[in-house]
């Protein structure tokens, strides 16, 4: 499924890295077209280490639907490329990397959907949103039955990121109620991860259908017994 | 519309079979693009004999809109690998090993769609969803007019799967109101079948617009006589 | 766009009208894709002669989303194919008969789609949808401005073909609200036709857009002035 | 991504322009599919020079999900084809003349989907739409932060487009509030802007997210504190 472009030459500071950036470029063009990464917004990296953290992560103002290869940049810890002369990486990269020095997350993944836009807000005042009941949470890494109840908390949003990489790494290891596998941010959108590009990719798409169907839901009408 | 990939090699264990995977695995893509299977979500299969029964099933946690040749297993009556070193089948092989024992059915598909999710809990207390009047109900086998009327059952949803085949075992051979095209899991998804890929596939195209009718329907004001 | 197969044989009743089928099939890829033609519903015509008519129309029971150049019929005024040993033709080919009788009509194309089935019977009772002020409705052949007002009928369903043919031409030649560009049918869907496949495919995009429109404009909260 | 089709000759009009050219088809191609562009509707420029204004412009009444290279023409300051023997170039390409005399402003794209076609009727009385607080408006170029009040003002419809013009022209030179990146035409859809076509497409997908997203927002219920 992945187009074809020329290799990244040797001088490139990815070279070698082409397979792991069309994983996000097809996230991309898969996103995109579902109208979940659309006018430029949303981001996606990988992790090449952890300590001290290394990721490849899109560069700032791109087309999600049409990646080329070298629309990625190589930052370090401290959220800056590691190379000179690089484009300039997503303004929200510090929450990659506070992400990525967790231990076992090699791809983070940002969409900015209709619906996750909607309830972000929506539901914001509660602080979060309960998910239950779905045979679709199955899809979350460690969920073994339908039988569960997941909670997906919300930030408030804001143009500091610094600021709410420290909120997001103050609550992955909150003790009452941890943060797992995703979070949203308020009237803009959801952030998840996984292992690899595959589960990270796995999460957004189970966070986006439980979201339309809370939100759809929703426009049902009250049931009444025996209604057709 | 195929992607071809390579042919399985003879010493696979489903060498010979490629054209029937690939009309699954083109299923998939549709699914998959449509929204109906994402996140790992759904499984297929074929019946290659019903005495005892064959079966060709994806394999558990594959991505269905992009499945390989090798994300299948041949399985038995038991719901097992028939030969060593196989993927694991799918979770829910037992569901598709009860219907590959009824007479006439080559072909069992399992979507997870928003509106199948959504119906499926709204109508669970009424035991199933009733359909008449839509001229679509003609792509049922078997139905030849739009004055007909269609039950498909809901069954509450659990992780025991052989519990839940025995229900289903139970129901196709119920004498009040046998099950016939298809049934639906509730918070979960829909069954469906038929004498091959073609018509199986078509069942679920079918299924799933009448779900969507159904909820968009009750999404209408209530008609006044003359508005516009 | 289109997919290439083989050229029809030189001994096949189609034989040299490949272009004309491939603008059918390429309908049929974009209507399936919208979801307009599912579940092998739909067909789709196109006028050789009419004097006496003559068609090409899709075979019964065809995908629409993958139509391969031997999936039509050619046709004569009974609605029969004028060759022998061709596949059946659509259940409703005598719709596409009485349309074709008419002046300057080139191809008669059918769609099936959720907004069409759920308003072609929420407006029974009226008799037919107008449409007014949209911009849109330039797209219909031969209207000029938006502030026009376009009335296409509806008509009960049946599996009486040629019944609903015989009221269907009797409406073409209505004096009072003569059958313009197109009619739908309860819970089943839209007919419509230009003097071309480019003509017509327009007209079905009109129509879809506009019963969009209008159930979704139904499920707008009701404006209070200043609200936001 | 784009299709590759013969380049122009070199006799052609826009010979030379074929990159610029197939720019502008690929946004057909995309707002087609989105269902955004059906119907003939939409038309889209770039800007070759503004003193005096040249365009290249969407010849009338084709399709945009599949536009060729000859489907454009170059028209002057006049609105009018600059050589003899082209294509009748889009009813509205005076409103493509006004926004190209700004400076600054390489490409003009109009787009007619469902939620503009509704919202510039729902909004009509308000004057236009007023979003804020969406992360999405920093898509817009200039917008630093959510934390902003974007204004589109809407116009009411007409066949007038030369009386349309002016009020656009004036609209821009607005000392109170001056059109900046967009505006929506009553029942019939959105006119954007950007330096290139890049920038030009990446504003139609913002608005019509926000458009979506207002509009589906209404349809939510109102939220009780502590509901899920």
């Amino acid at each position: 499924m992945t187009q074809l472009s020329e290799l990244l030459p040797a001088e490139h500071p990815l070279a070698g890295c082409d397979d792991l950036i069309d994983q996000l470029r097809e996230c991309g063009r898969l996103f995109h077209s579902r109208g979940w990464s659309v006018g430029t917004s949303s981001n996606y990296s990988v992790v090449l280490g952890n300590d001290p953290v290394e990721l490849i992560v899109t560069a700032s103002g791109r087309d999600k639907g049409r990646l080329e290869r070298n629309d990625f940049v190589h930052v370090g810890a401290d959220g800056c490329a590691i190379e000179p002369d690089q484009p300039k990486s997503s303004a929200e990269t510090m929450l990659h990397v506070v992400l990525a020095e967790q231990p076992g997350i090699g791809c983070i993944l940002h969409t900015h959907s209709i619906w996750g836009t909607l309830l972000s807000d929506y539901f914001f005042e509660d602080g979060g949103i309960e998910f239950s009941g779905y045979e679709m949470l199955k899809g979350l890494e460690g969920i073994k039955t339908h039988e569960s109840v997941h909670w997906i908390p919300i930030f408030e949003n804001t143009q500091d990121i610094l600021l709410l990489a420290e909120k997001v790494k103050a609550c992955l290891s909150d003790i009452d109620q941890p943060l797992t596998h995703g979070f949203l941010i308020r009237k803009h959108g959801l952030y998840t991860w996984g292992r690899d590009v595959f589960a990270a990719r796995r999460h957004i798409e189970i966070y986006e259908f439980l979201f339309e169907c809370t939100a759809r839901k929703m426009s049902l009408p009250e049931k009444i017994s025996g209604q057709d």
